[in-house]
């Protein structure tokens, strides 16, 4: 009798839990202090609440491993990324809230621009505006002619950006990009990678062909690239796993995304960081769970600008009296990754996590960072755990035997 | 869609990567001082090395397990050393250069004395010299007539060591040693361990007594004892597994052959400690991973002189600027199990370890040593996951998922 941990012993009732996730929190020292991105900061709300909190690392995808943001978020919402691995295309879909049904195939697409020739000379078909975007894909829509046997559907996402999913019987996603990932040269067929995947390749690659037919006279959007196949597998759900009503807020529809994935639910996009406070702070106990997503963290480890992921931290920071007042049993901070501004990209590095509640072991080494982070009771452990030690913290879980 | 970590992430090209092995490096604390062996050596070099690298501790095949040779390496190599269990036959006949073949049966065995009684006398036939085993080996090998349907190989190792290898069809491994590691009682008949293995338990009887009444003369070597029955089953290689190409380095047969076996090339075998490292300077553009074993740091501790095991660990420092000025994208400082010279012998503590590259979380504890690396930013984790943080510390590693 085996028993799966946590789900087999989640109780039915506890407190309210809430999840910050500053996104590419970690950080590398700055060669000049010695100090990281957030052990820089100026961060009084955070170094508070980590005096009366339980500090470690998490590993979002396990040692050495760079996790994208879909494995990274699966990871805190208590998913192995590994075993429950998605595709970018069902993530995409389901991040322009699209309602994938079990066996969809679904790939990102990006308008491209190629020439006479045939080569790929913008792989983004000059950058269109969102509404350019939306003209393109009305465009594809009136003048698609679905193959026989199968539905196809084109969704606007944003920029160069859109989502093809093709619903049909028996479709395998074991197929590579088209997208030759460096221009001048035309783009790639669209290949089986198994046996079983064949016949699933040449239906998409007249779609794609079909795609660029219509689109052949634009002056720059004029064909599709694609990436990241991938079939939708439904998950248990976040409430069938933990008994939590759960609700997302983020400024970017991929978060949405991978949250709506375990069956939470998401608010309409976000415009600020001060709108996504007073988005939890509405209806704050009709869930359970609450998680809130800032980008900006992230974006500014991408642009290896240190200085200004310090800001993006410290205004984090800034808000946190307010989620504080909604008195949350536990409130976590953390990342779903590591950024180092040092990398401008995701690191597999260890990202720092806060867990404030009651029944914690705080230490002696002040503030919230990485240093304080390794020296905490959490040690350093996988990021699927975090749910089970929310749980926990929130009195919602059993006793594991007698 | 699962994902095999790190093997499905790993990128054709990157750094390079150099791991250095004080065999039996990790240690406890000398009563009197409080420190360790390492703790207690003059390590200026790694002690330089270590404020800017990543620290730890590993664990070679899980916790309060203690590792042979073979397992300890396999696992650094990135082999998980349970799944991977290699038999001590293997790894003699691969340490021989014996080219082994799928389904060969190879066992390690030792020149014995045995007195009119037939008990053993001197497990190790008075330790005969090199030549002497050669001699012996020759002898073998003019005399035996193998069994039909089968190949029979004698291979001289070292002193009273030599392997045999037996090569035929369905041949099973399950078999006890015939070695009583004791001495006074007659050597043990070879007993099949399972049902499967009886019909190659009554051959390599034959076989085994074939080889004493051709020794039977003999005025020592007047018997073989065998140990570490195992067949062959080759691995994916290092290449294959890591797209890296591997170069070992080592004084001693056995390292070697554990690296030829995951499909590293290996250099002869080296005469000193610095003629390993003058191999390491030819050709080290050739390679993307470079593995240097040194040896006397276990051997010390195996004999228990405290003193000496850190004059060894001094003397590999030594040599540490000469491998830096080779400018490795990453380099790795470790050992493949603890020997503590107070113990004299192999056991289960974790090791430390320092990973040298640019993306680093130093600590401000100074030094490389137990404590040290205990406080690290790597933690206490599995040796098989050292490839994992080698590939992404040298680029090596794509972003798991989008």
């Amino acid at each position: 009798m085996t028993v799966t941990i946590p789900d087999d012993l989640v109780e039915p009732t506890g407190g309210r839990i809430v999840l910050i996730v500053m996104d590419g929190l970690g950080g590398l020292p700055n060669p000049e202090t010695g100090l990281t991105e957030l052990e820089t900061a100026n961060t009084p709300n955070l170094d508070r609440l980590a005096l009366r909190s339980a500090l470690g690392m998490h590993k979002p995808a396990g040692t050495g491993v760079t996790p994208g943001s879909g494995p990274g978020h699966l990871a805190l919402f208590g998913y192995d990324p590994i075993r429950w691995n998605i595709g970018r295309g069902v993530l995409s879909a389901l991040g322009v809230g699209f309602g994938l049904q079990h066996g969809d195939l679904a790939t990102r697409l990006n308008f491209a621009t190629r020439d006479a020739e045939g080569r790929i000379i913008d792989r983004r078909a000059g950058r269109p505006s969102d509404e350019e975007n939306r003209r393109l894909v009305a465009k594809l829509r009136e003048h698609f002619r679905a193959p026989e046997g199968v539905e196809v559907f084109f969704e606007p996402e944003k920029e160069h950006r859109l989502v093809l999913v093709v619903r049909g019987k028996g479709l395998n996603a074991e197929l590579g990009d088209t997208d030759p990932q460096e221009t001048g040269v035309p783009a790639l067929p669209v290949q089986a990678q198994s046996e079983g995947a064949r016949a699933t390749a040449e239906l998409v690659q007249r779609i794609l062909d079909q795609a660029s037919e219509i689109l052949k006279d634009e002056p720059q959007a004029n064909t599709v690239l694609a990436r990241g196949f991938a079939t939708y597998e439904p998950y248990p759900t976040f409430e069938q796993r933990f008994g939590l009503k759960g609700r997302a807020i983020a400024r970017y529809p991929m978060y949405l995304g991978v949250a709506r994935l375990v069956g939470m639910e998401s608010l309409p996009i976000s415009k600020t960081d001060e709108a996504s406070v007073a988005m939890l702070e509405q209806n704050f106990d009709d869930y359970s769970f609450h998680f809130v997503h800032f980008k900006a963290v992230d974006s500014r480890g991408e642009d290896g600008d240190f200085a200004a992921k310090v800001k993006a931290i410290e205004s984090v920071d800034a808000l946190i009296p307010r989620i504080e007042a909604l008195h949350p049993n536990v409130l976590i901070v953390t990342g779903d990754h590591s950024t180092p501004s040092a990398m401008k990209a995701h690191s597999w590095h260890p990202v720092p996590i806060l867990i404030s509640s009651p029944w914690v072991r705080p230490i002696d080494v002040p503030g919230f960072g990485e240093r304080a982070c390794m020296r905490g009771e959490l040690g350093i452990f996988p990021a699927a755990e975090i749910m089970t030690l929310a749980l926990a913290h929130a009195g919602r879980l059993a006793k594991f035997g007698a």
